[in-house]
């Protein structure tokens, strides 16, 4: 692992740059009004395969040449991209099995990452394209680093070769079929497998525990595939270049969640720096949730500042930013540890299937009011550059990832059980992002309990022993955990526990269940009526409720208003040694989320600021341990509030401010403060 | 055919049984648990092919060995299934041609009853099972019976052997190619076959005639399969062992009407007794109408008493029962006639994807309310037996079924039109039900008309001219006949018939029409205003309206409410000999069809009691001529009425009940009278 | 070109006539009918393929004969179709591979319009079948005319063979394949091309300029399949014999527009007469304006009368026509200068999947209130025809319509952009029907821009600059032109141009723009307040805005009302020359494209009666240069107006009106002045 710093002393602005895609001659206008609005790295190659290599073994470097040499003579830097996520035309001809074979069929060439990257041709093809490229820009002065494919993922490759790897992927998990059988409980519906020889296709399989496997599989494919891009560039690259890869999340429309095909912290391992593609909704839809979230995540893969290699310059066609939402977005990105905002991408494609996908200059060339805001944007980033050195982000409240709870619940889906992972994610982190609690988004693998106070699993469907007796023995040591509905519900492959619900954390908790159903008419009741002002205790119909009971010294929240589930408990709170259990039985709404937070802030020692969203607090560390505090205002109307920290200095205007002050923002503004 | 009192001579309670799937030794557990809830039968081996023949020739039958022997030492009896319906994962990889080719394409391998049951390696393998299995059990004193395959279904096989035998199947219909032209109208967009060697696939067709001749034949396809799978066993069984088969239903999320993909009726007549499976939604959503449905039908399959072989214990994760529901639902069961109520299943699944899908245990084993409710039926099963002894429901009014006329119409929805069979049949059935005028669901090829005072034919959409004929004469011999909609449109090819609509009935309905539309913002209108009060007279705006001309003797009962078709009638009522027809052209909510029962009570012979849902009355007559009367109360509130009957006593409690006295029943409660 | 005159006349009524379909006999006696109903011409033979040649190479003419035998002798005069749009079970059988692949898949056997037109095997077995077909009865006297094929389509077809074929239409509209490289963009995504061996099957692009090419060269494999079978057919024509083509309109469960699978121009140039197929909505969904829609496109094919091969009689199931409809649409028809209606079709389908779409008789042959209304018009025909001679319609506005930017768009729908040019065009078109101000449907190809006063350009998204000049000398030289959003946005290869938007008409509309977004909680608003008192100023929510920069003497008629955009235009006007050019940044409803009209009529030299709908004026000028206009009542209830025109005589009553006199309508009711 590289530090950031040594790369990125200052923030930075960086832009997508296709000199192959743009027929006009623009490279001087464009490095002149770069350099005007303080673009300092472009990344350039990803996706121009066919123009690099317009036939097999033929190579053409023109554009590559004239871009470095250029950049280099205005003293930008250049980030260079493999080129593999999409194939030339001559390869697919040449070898039509590189294709995907998925559930839904063969793939068809045209759309990009439709490919199989286990593909042995496909990965013949790759890594020569790789070595000539890398090889041929390595020496040059401008090439900083290199990002490996783009926003890679499985594509849900599923073909006989994927299948007979996953085959001996099996086998090497388990000693034996029969042991296999037993965990997997394939005698149901007669799936029993008694020879190796017999293993069906995952495709069909209505077995979760198979299911969930071959998905894990997949994600180990994502894995070796990054890593052996790695590989191949460091036999070129020099000591000062870094390798990164733009991550991305799961998509609904915008970024939404946790990648669900991707395995962050085990993709992120061979790289030096970790990149990440963010886009979200905007103008009135813009909250800074997705900023954050992903932010947070990133943050996290390697605990050290990130980069933001793709985000929305005028965006997708509803996404037009209104004035200052562009840099307010710049901001929150540089607030959650971002160390360089880079745009998709400088001009907007004349061609192809995302010419509404606009860049910081629209299809004409003339620089406008986007352009004009990343200037801006630029004042900013020199500003405060000399106070944000070694600014990193500590929070005492974490939300714990669990991959193959993830995949075991979208298998669920296929069933009609539609407990989605990334939604009980949000659940809990909007609430905290709302109420201005700061918080990290850590995987399961790589997470230290004992660093927080607060540590939420939400919806932890599938674990072994190990991993629920480490929360219950942090909780027992002095922790808080909050227990999402279905945690401890079956094991690391997805077999229900035979003990008795929620399973391993059944004690800690203080609640047993055996039963659960779907909300339809119930909804939440709040013992405490006082409290329960502002909440919204519907639950939505289709979602599921667990009918808990609590032991003797455990807490009831909430309970259901219903008629023969009145009984149960939804909502429970337990002491256990040292620390707190929340047990979660329910999907409530947001509201009920933070009054649930609220509680633990009245009774335990756990913090959050009297101001919410839409003001926005994101703080850090810089290297000389002052505190950065950015305010933000996230909404279209002027919003004030009362400063609630230590004497500060507002880093733009250096207006002192003072405890108790009254602050104003304007509409989606922002302040940035310095506490020393 | 059997008696089923001979096996089942008192109500009995089952169980599905899986030691193969559960890892935990459980079995002696269990067989104390079933033992102390009364459970006396359980069903086992269906669906474990792979476990029972791990591999080809290689046979296993220790989970079979070691619960017969628990079981009879227990005395509990056992039902042994063939595992024909899920495929082991050696069979599909020797033979991946046994995957039936629907038009979808061909199944992949994973869920069960996707393979091609007409398919001669899969038949040559079942074959082999089915006489292993029954060869080694056959003999077991815990024996009492085999259940064929399970919910067998034809699965729209489709590939080109079926295909091949169709056409097979269409030579011996015919005489010759040119009748089958002119009968099917193939001559239309130049279908005509003027060759066999020509017939193409029907998959792709646009014919009506040809579609719905095919789906028959896919239903002739399972009665063989079932019939086939009967003549094996019977090679084995002692005289003393019975053949069922566990029957389901339309499935719309629940077993909501008449089973497209198999003529229950055709199907049923191999078998030794009727076995079905029903599902039902439950807590506020229980009314006990598809518990009585499909009794009321298959009670009707061998006009004998019938076994209940699966329903939901905890269910699906949405019909987890209030308190008494449980019970309330048995009790219905047994009311409609069936002898046993089995559930599925004894404790829950630990893995694939049926683990929410709970059985009376849940997967931590331990006997909660549900279990306990098992118990208290047990108890009630107990205390009335001996007054069930030949119980049998005999009802004066009868819905007629038609195989051919549901697979017309739903060839008809291809093409935008949506007359749902199962829709109208309910429309009927569920104002019976309500009413509390028993009603049997009898096949058109079986009914004996004279046999009831009231025949129902919904949407007779497709019959021959005798199966009208027969109605006519029915009528004018003192029947009532109400024909819903489309009745007569068509003949058995469904070919529209060229006669004035309603073609053969015209007459003995008095009423002719030729033409038809959608109702848009048509109303009914109820000429007699004072009774039309309750009624909803709102027609659905997609649904058919046939624009009626009335005879001159015949009575409008209702007539449309719009503009330009006021003039014509809606549905009619005409005396024709003795009896009586009402013609029904349109789709009118239930409380119009209630407004036809009641208008036929008035003038004829025909009674309702004045107690109606959520009351609901069930009786019949056992065989000491005694009338046993069920009343259960499907709703959440107590309710009250007056007992309409002669005077009678309360089976449970022994109190008696006189004529006109007050009843109430508390929630989800029931009571059971004997009048002797 | 044939003059339609030497054909038809006098207005004719038509039907459809399928003497194979019918098993009855009922030849004689359904002469007997149509001669009493008026009925001119039948339409014959198309569909019946599998009858004409039940076997390769073996013919039956019987239906022919005595249809063509039977009419003659009843001076019925008769239509031939080809009947090559469906095709027999033993061409299927013997050339699997006529079946069109298209990206769904290659199709099924069964459904008409299936196959590949460009197939070889399909030509081979179509051109023998027309010729025997033709052929035999060339030369009997009651054929009047051939009618080539049905609706034809080119069905998606997009197998292997014709994508070769596409690549060589490519290798002539590019002089290297650089330069087809470039104009596409093809670089994106590394979907460039660098051999002409590599070109990838067009199916899977994501290339917008890839992808309507190919749909542009589908186009023009419909024409030359049209061509040739004229071409054939005149081989054997007799000179008194024309040939045409029932062209059909986008479907969306009626004839709502320009047909995107036909280039209607280009295909039409080969044949004598136009012939269209119109079904629109009925009840109280009647507007005529389809019918009014499609005859403005007919009539501008050829600039001369059209025929109405196929119109609904009963129609579909829910289009059965209200008293006076059916009259009211034949009318209409004539209105807009058809020579012909006939109807599909004479009597209902007793099988196959059109049972429910009937013709004038029902199933049961017997003639009833729809045939009556066939007599009425008739008896009108009949009055009117010595007035009609020569009748031709002549409209001062016409929207342009352009093939290519339709397709385009509908590319774009693929990545979410839902901009309908269909919807655009009847956004403009219904407004000018509601204010019954006549206007010209004419392709781009064949406008004659300076005959109009207004041109229309709805949504002119991909075209060659020199389209766009001319359109802005129009303007130069005194025209009015209206251009919809998105006009002039990108070139004749879909590459976005790289000038200030809206490209090569900025100037001439004094406008520029360079963002869009989505519409979301934007209005418009209309400066001159009095004025907008009935529009709807809302937009759809998900339609595209232009943020508009007027110059500095251009108008803005409409705004935008919303907090950041209401700086910018929504719609202006600019004088350009001696005219106007109006541009419209958005999708507003009707009421504000109506105020847009209203605005040109104040300031410009256009006219529009002060009766709108429902009462609809339709007009024409006959062969003795005497006006006839027809007035139309589209609703159900009386309509009175104020007579405009000058003094004029009914033609049906002969009874005077006079200037300013009141006029009534009945409901669905017409008239008919002549104004010499």
């Amino acid at each position: 692992m590289k530090n950031i710093e040594s790369f990125f002393t200052e923030l930075a602005l960086g832009v997508a740059y296709y000199d192959e895609y743009i027929k006009e001659e623009r490279l001087q206008e464009d490095i002149k009004l770069m350099k005007e609005a303080g673009i300092g790295l472009v990344r350039i190659a990803e996706s121009t395969w066919s123009t690099l290599e317009p036939q097999p073994d033929t190579y053409n470097f023109y554009h590559i040449d004239r871009v470095l040499d250029a950049m280099h003579g205005a003293g930008i830097k250049v980030m260079v991209g493999t080129p593999t996520y999409a194939i030339p035309p001559w390869l697919f001809k040449r070898h039509p099995e590189v294709m995907a074979e998925t559930p839904e069929g063969v793939n068809q060439y045209g759309h990009r990452q439709k490919m199989d990257i286990t593909n042995k041709d496909y990965l013949f093809y790759s890594e020569r394209i790789i070595r000539k490229l890398v090889e041929h820009v390595c020496d040059h002065p401008a090439v900083v680093g290199y990002q490996v494919d783009n926003e890679t993922k499985h594509y849900d490759t599923a073909g006989p070769e994927v299948q007979e790897k996953f085959i001996k992927f099996l086998q090497k998990k388990f000693n034996t079929l029969e042991e296999l059988n037993d965990k997997f409980g394939l005698d149901y519906w007669s799936n029993r497998v008694n020879d190796w020889e017999d293993f069906p296709s995952a495709i069909g399989s209505i077995n979760s525990s198979l299911n969930t496997a071959f998905k894990g599989f997949q994600l180990s494919l994502v894995k070796d595939f990054l890593k052996w891009q790695c590989d191949l560039i460091r036999e070129y690259a020099r000591d000062d270049q870094f390798i990164t890869h733009n991550f991305d999340y799961d998509w609904r429309d915008y970024s939404f969640g946790v990648q669900k095909d991707v395995h962050h912290y085990e993709a992120s391992l061979p790289l030096d720096l970790i990149g990440i593609d963010v886009y979200h909704p905007s103008q009135d839809e813009l909250t800074g949730c997705e900023i954050a979230f992903c932010g947070d995540s990133a943050r996290n893969l390697k605990h050290q500042p990130y980069l933001v290699i793709e985000t929305q310059a005028q965006g997708h066609v509803g996404w037009l930013h209104y004035p200052g939402q562009l840099k307010l977005q710049a901001l929150s990105h540089v607030a959650s540890g971002a160390s360089m905002v880079a745009y998709w991408h400088w001009h907007s494609l004349h061609n192809g299937c995302e010419t509404y996908w606009k860049g910081i200059l629209s299809q004409d060339f003339i620089p406008g009011r986007t352009y004009k805001e990343v200037q801006e944007i630029n004042e900013v980033f020199k500003k405060i550059s000399p106070y944000m050195k070694g600014y990193m982000v500590e929070n005492s409240a974490a939300i714990m990832i669990d991959m193959h709870s993830l995949l075991a619940l979208e298998d669920m889906k296929k069933y009609g059980h539609d407990l989605d992972y990334n939604m009980e994610i949000r659940r809990y982190y909007d609430a905290l992002y709302a109420m201005n609690m700061g918080c990290d988004i850590v995987h399961q693998e790589d997470i230290k309990l004992n660093q927080y106070k607060l540590v939420i699993v939400p919806a932890l469907y599938s674990v072994s022993d190990d991993v629920l007796d480490k929360l219950v023995s942090y909780t027992k040591s002095g922790g808080i955990v909050i227990y999402g509905m279905r945690s401890g519900f079956s094991d690391e492959h997805v077999k229900v526990r035979t003990e008795q619900q929620p399973g391993r954390i059944t004690k800690s908790c203080g609640v047993t269940y055996s039963q659960f159903t779907l909300a339809k008419r119930t909804n939440l009741k709040n013992p405490k009526s006082v409290q329960g002002e502002k909440e919204d205790l519907r639950l939505d119909s289709k979602s599921l409720i667990e009918l808990l009971k609590p032991s003797e010294n455990t807490e009831t929240l909430y309970s259901y208003d219903h008629p023969h589930w009145k009984e149960y408990s939804a909502i429970t709170l337990a002491k256990d040694g040292g620390g707190t259990s929340v047990y979660v039985g329910c999907c409530p709404d947001k509201t009920v989320i933070k009054q649930i937070y609220k509680e633990l802030i009245n009774k335990e020692d756990l913090k959050a600021p009297d101001i919410s969203f839409p003001i926005i607090i994101r703080q850090g560390i810089n290297r000389d341990g002052q505190k950065i505090v950015f305010m933000f205002n996230y909404s279209g109307k002027i919003q004030t509030c009362q400063w609630e920290e230590e004497n500060g200095v507002n880093l733009l205007t250096h207006v002192k401010v003072k405890s108790s002050q009254n602050i104003s923002l304007s509409p989606w503004g922002y302040a940035i403060y310095l506490i020393s």
